[in-house]
């Protein structure tokens, strides 16, 4: 029997995920002090449970903490094994030093949960220089793909799709999701000058301006891809597309920004909660 | 030779330690992306150095994350070994499971630290039903006391002191600081009903009302204690009270809400930098 927990924003998605998989839901207070400090209390008793926590690694920082602490108690109060199902994992681009003396966060990130948590699930992880999660963590992980999930959904929610990829990262992913719809698809390439400063180029769109253009990527985060793209789409005469992350990270007001850049819709997968959440991939997160 | 690096925080006590200490100083940035992951870059070279790091641990959960990116990155670039400095030491209160299924949050980050660094360095800890470092540390602790600096600073400062220790855990505490000075003291007793909210119980007062009360404590948080004690003090027709914390925590808008009590001033030392500070121990934390 599988106890599952939920970090606060995840508790709809773990409710969700208990119901499909027959898990028994935990409960769990996470108080803030006044001082700046944080305190877990697991609330359903643990000993000789497979525990799992449900959190996504959005906004990481406070987060890590709280979860080393959530798994070093559930263990000391005699839990057989502790899980985690992060659907978003932050801190997967930091994946070289960029720059001399950077701390290359993607693998001591990758230490601190593989010492804190027995196994891991995720979806669609940011692998780009690191290929395989197995480089980075000791412990067992299960990629879950949301590519079935984005590919059903465009289907029956989008007619005449051209499936856009806005740089060579997304390329390979974006090429699977159309191929098993049998749409077209296109894939941009990118240059970016800073967090928030990004330049698109792209081929001859001429030929797919009757179509519906549906801009593809894993994770939105300061929208300033999608931004460039959706702007090189309206230069190119192309209808206004519809866009669609797995991970809605939204930092800042980039969601209200890119709502503002000329787009049908925006769609995500609900990896991380937020109002754009359309595509359910919950269910899937079995352990 | 020793190359000290300074969290944001904490870099003018950094510079004061390095000059009487005749450290090295080095640079390093700490950068917040829009997505709310964080950068730590060491811009000096650590290969073969004895590195420490300087950084309080107020308001310690992301600088919990910054300060394992630190230690984890200097290890890597080839640091000797990687000390810290941490005048201030979060989550020292939370010292047992006060109800079912809490966080041991003190043994955790204990832990937690003793794995990251190879050494720590603090001043007055809040060592309540922990009697020593060792119990949770397993890196050596090197513990500063500040009550030679508190000691000297009231008696420069303050004309016919009385010391007050507003509760039995300050008691050992204020008793030497009063001892090392010659000056009379009194501890009172305190009930905690919550977060924010403590009743102060005292002594006969009386015979101290031509003195000057100055209110001694490790900790100045939430303030709630202070401002119990300084109410107390009205009551019992005590002058204005001088307010000494070692660490200036100061939650929220308790600074302000403390100078509003009655007193006379507020002192603090610099173990977290604020305007109170102005007992200078920065000096005293050498390895």
């Amino acid at each position: 029997m599988i106890l599952l927990f939920a970090y606060t924003d995840n508790e709809q998605q773990a409710i969700s995920l208990a119901k499909e998989a027959g898990y028994e839901l935990g409960k769990m207070k996470i108080h803030h002090f006044p001082d700046g400090e944080s305190l877990v209390q697991l609330e359903t008793n643990v000993r000789n449970k497979n525990v799992i926590l449900f959190c996504s690694l959005d906004h990481p920082d406070n987060k890590l903490v709280a979860i080393m602490f959530f798994a070093q108690t559930a263990k000391e109060l005699g839990a057989k094994s502790v899980g985690l199902i992060a659907p978003y994992l932050g801190y997967m681009r930091q994946d070289q030093r960029f720059h001399d003396g950077e701390a290359l966060t993607s693998n001591i990130v990758a230490t601190f949960l593989s010492q804190h948590f027995d196994s891991l699930i995720t979806v669609d992880p940011h692998l780009h220089r690191h290929t395989s999660m197995h480089e980075i963590y000791t412990i067992p992980v299960k990629i879950i793909h949301a590519a079935d999930a984005i590919a059903e959904w465009i289907k029956g929610n989008v007619q005449n799709p051209v499936l856009i990829g806005p740089d060579e990262e997304s390329g390979q992913w974006v090429t699977d999701v159309a191929k098993k719809i049998d749409v077209p698809y296109i894939i941009l390439s990118k240059t970016r000058r800073g967090d928030k400063d990004v330049e698109i180029s792209a081929p001859e769109l001429d030929k797919y301006k009757i179509l519906t253009p549906v801009i593809v990527d894993d994770i939105i985060s300061t929208a300033r891809t999608m931004i460039a793209t959706v702007k090189h789409l309206k230069e190119a005469g192309m209808n206004p597309p519809v866009c669609i992350g797995v991970h809605a990270v939204f930092a800042g007001d980039s969601y209200q920004m890119l709502h503002s850049a000329g787009i049908m819709k925006i769609v995500t997968c609900n990896t991380i909660a937020h109002p754009s959440n359309a595509i359910d991939i919950a269910y899937l997160l079995e352990y």
